[in-house]
C-alpha cells in the first residue's frame, strides 16, 4: 500500500453562485469544508485561481497540505470532457470555453484531478453515500432551469459514445408538444423543468387567474422555489395545478428511463425537487411505477429523493476521485 | 487451451412458426442449418424435443455430433430471465410458462446453453458480425406487433437490474397520447409498431379513403408488409402518410435512447424495416439526428438498417454463446 493508502480526498463543487471545496475521508466523512463566491463574470483563470484559494482553505482547516490528499475530484457545470479534464463550454460562466480544468488544477495543486459534469458528480454522490447506497446501477434526474441527468452503470459513470448520454432533459415527452429551449418540440424539458413550470404559472397569472403567488414573488419578481411551496401549502389551486403536471410529466420521464435502463432506484433532486417534495413525489412515483414495464415482476422501481443536500457535489466529487485514483 | 478451444457453436433461433439451427464457425461462419416449422400449439416438452432434432440435423450436415460443439446459444420469444435461461412465459407459444428451456437442452445435447429473448439475440448478432460489428454500445429497435429492443453496452447485454432493460415499446412518445396494447397511453408501440400502423390504416379504409392496399390484402384480410412497399412504390398517398408518421415516431424515439444512452449505432431491423425501407429510413435519420444533442459535436449517432436479415438470429445465438463461454 502506497504512503497515501488511507489518506482523504478533497472534493470541490464549483457552481455559478459559489465555490465549496471539502477534505474527506474514505469513507465519506467530511473532515472539513471552505466556501467563496464564484467570480463568475471574471473569466477562467480568476475562477480556477479561487478554487484553488478554496481548496487550500479546506486543506488547512483539516490540518492537512492539499498534496497530502490522494487525489481531487471536481463537478463543474456546462459540458465536461471526462476523459481529458476539459471543460468544452459553460453557460452560467463567463468565458469559458475549451478550459483545461483538470491539468490546471493539477498543476496548481500537486494532485490528480478528476473532472466531472455538476449532475453526473452529485448522482455519483448519491449513489456512493445516498439514496443510492448498495445500488450498481441509478439514474439521476435535477429538475432545475433543464432537467439534468446522469447514469451509473455497473457503478461507473455512463457518459457514452459521444459523452452525449443521460441528455435526459431531451427526450421526448410528448411529440411535437411546447418548443424547448434546445428549439426541438416537446422535450421533457418543455414540460416539466422549472422554466416550463414558470412559463406555465406567468402566463396563466397574465390572464387573471387568481393566485397568492403574485405577494410572494421576491422584489426582482422571481418565483422561487420556497414560494411555490408555501403557494401549495396554502392550498393555491393555480400552483397546485401546475406542480401536479409538472410531476406527471416527471413521472412518465422516470417510466421511460426505466423502461429503457430498468435501474435499481430512480433519484430525483435539486431545489424544486426538495422545497416541493410532498406535492411533487407521490405523483411521480405513482406514474412513474405504472408505466414501469416489470415482466418478471421482481419488484417495483424505486423512486427517491435525493439525501445529500447540498453536499452532494463534494461528496460526489470525492468518491468519484477515488473510483477513480484508488488502484491499490 | 482446451480440447474444444477451435470448436464452433450452436446458434438456435426458435420462432412462433419455425425454428432454425445452424453451427457456426467462431468467426461468424454458417458451416450447416436446419429448419423445422415449430409446433407451437403442442407445449413445450414437444416443442423441445422438435429443438434438439434440429440441431441435430444441423449438426449431421456439418458432420459434428452436438456435442463436439464448444456450447449451444437460443433466441427464444418472449420474456427471458438470462441467468438461468428460463422462459418466464411466451405469448406465442401454447403453454408455454416457466420452461427451463436452458436446462432441458444442456441434458438433451451435453453441451452448456445460453438463452437469450429473440431480439437481445438478434441485436447481439447485428453488433458481433452485421451493422454494428466493430462497435461497443449498439442499440436495437424491432418495430413489429409491438416494438422489440436490445441494448449492448461496453459488448455486453444490458438487461437490467429486474431484466426489464430495453422496453423500448413502452417509452413514452406522446404523453396521453391512443391507448397501448399494454394498457397505458402514448406508448412508442401506440404509435409506431406494426399494430398502430395497421390500426391507422383500417381505420382510414373504415371512412372510405382510397388505397390500393384494398386490392393488395392476402385472403384472409391481412396486410403484409410487402402489399404496403407495392402501395408506397405505387404512390398510394394513405400509405405514405401513414407509413412516414410512422417513420416520425420511430425517429423520435431513436433520438430519445440517443439522448439517454448515446450509443455508437442505432440498428432497425425486422420485416416491416426490410420491406419498406427505402421511405422509412430517410425519415427515421432525419428525425433522430435532428433530436439528437450532440453537445461535444463530434459526430452524428449512426442509424442503420440491418444487415443480417434471416441470419440474425442463429448467428448472435451462436456469438452470444461464445461471449458467454469462451474463457480459455
Amino acid at each position: 500500500m502506497s504512503k497515501k493508502g488511507k489518506a482523504p480526498y478533497i472534493g470541490v463543487d464549483l457552481g455559478g453562485t459559489k465555490i465549496l471545496a471539502a477534505v474527506i475521508s474514505r469513507k465519506g466523512k467530511i473532515l472539513s469544508e471552505a466556501k467563496s463566491p464564484t467570480p463568475d463574470r471574471e473569466g477562467p483563470e480568476v475562477v480556477i485561481a479561487r478554487v484553488v484559494e478554496t481548496v487550500q482553505q479546506a486543506a488547512r482547516a483539516a490540518e492537512i497540505d492539499p498534496d497530502d490528499a490522494a487525489g481531487l475530484g471536481i463537478g463543474s457545470p456546462g459540458v465536461v470532457e471526462a476523459a481529458t479534464g476539459v471543460v468544452r463550454f459553460a453557460p452560467n460562466l463567463l468565458h469559458w470555453d475549451e478550459v483545461p480544468l483538470g491539468r490546471k488544477l493539477s498543476e496548481a495543486l500537486g494532485l490528480p484531478v478528476v473532472v466531472g459534469n455538476d449532475v453526473d458528480v452529485a448522482t455519483f454522490g448519491e449513489y456512493a453515500l445516498g439514496a443510492g447506497a448498495g445500488c450498481h446501477s441509478v439514474a439521476g434526474i435535477f429538475p432545475g432551469t433543464g432537467i439534468g441527468g446522469a447514469l451509473i452503470l455497473n457503478g461507473k459513470l455512463h457518459t457514452g459514445a459521444r459523452g452525449s448520454a443521460a441528455e435526459i432533459g431531451h427526450i421526448t415527452l410528448l411529440a411535437d408538444g411546447p418548443v424547448c429551449g434546445c428549439g426541438r418540440r416537446g422535450c421533457a424539458e418543455a414540460l416539466a423543468s422549472r422554466t416550463a413550470l414558470e412559463r406555465d404559472l406567468r402566463a396563466a397569472m397574465r390572464f387573471g387567474r387568481r393566485t397568492v403567488l403574485t405577494d410572494l414573488m421576491d422584489a426582482e419578481g422571481r418565483i422561487r422555489s420556497g414560494a411555490l411551496a408555501k403557494a401549495a401549502a396554502a392550498n393555491d389551486l393555480l400552483v397546485l395545478e401546475v406542480l401536479y403536471r409538472t410531476a406527471h410529466y416527471l413521472g412518465l420521464l422516470a417510466g421511460s428511463i426505466a423502461n429503457l435502463i430498468d435501474p435499481e432506484v430512480i433519484i430525483f433532486g435539486g431545489g424544486l425537487i426538495e422545497a416541493c417534495e410532498e406535492w411533487l413525489m407521490p405523483t411521480i412515483r405513482a406514474t412513474a411505477q405504472q408505466h414501469f414495464i416489470n415482466r418478471l415482476d421482481i419488484e417495483k422501481v424505486r423512486i427517491e429523493v435525493a439525501t445529500l443536500g447540498d453536499h452532494a457535489g463534494v461528496l460526489g466529487a470525492a468518491m468519484l476521485a477515488q473510483a477513480t485514483f484508488n488502484n491499490g
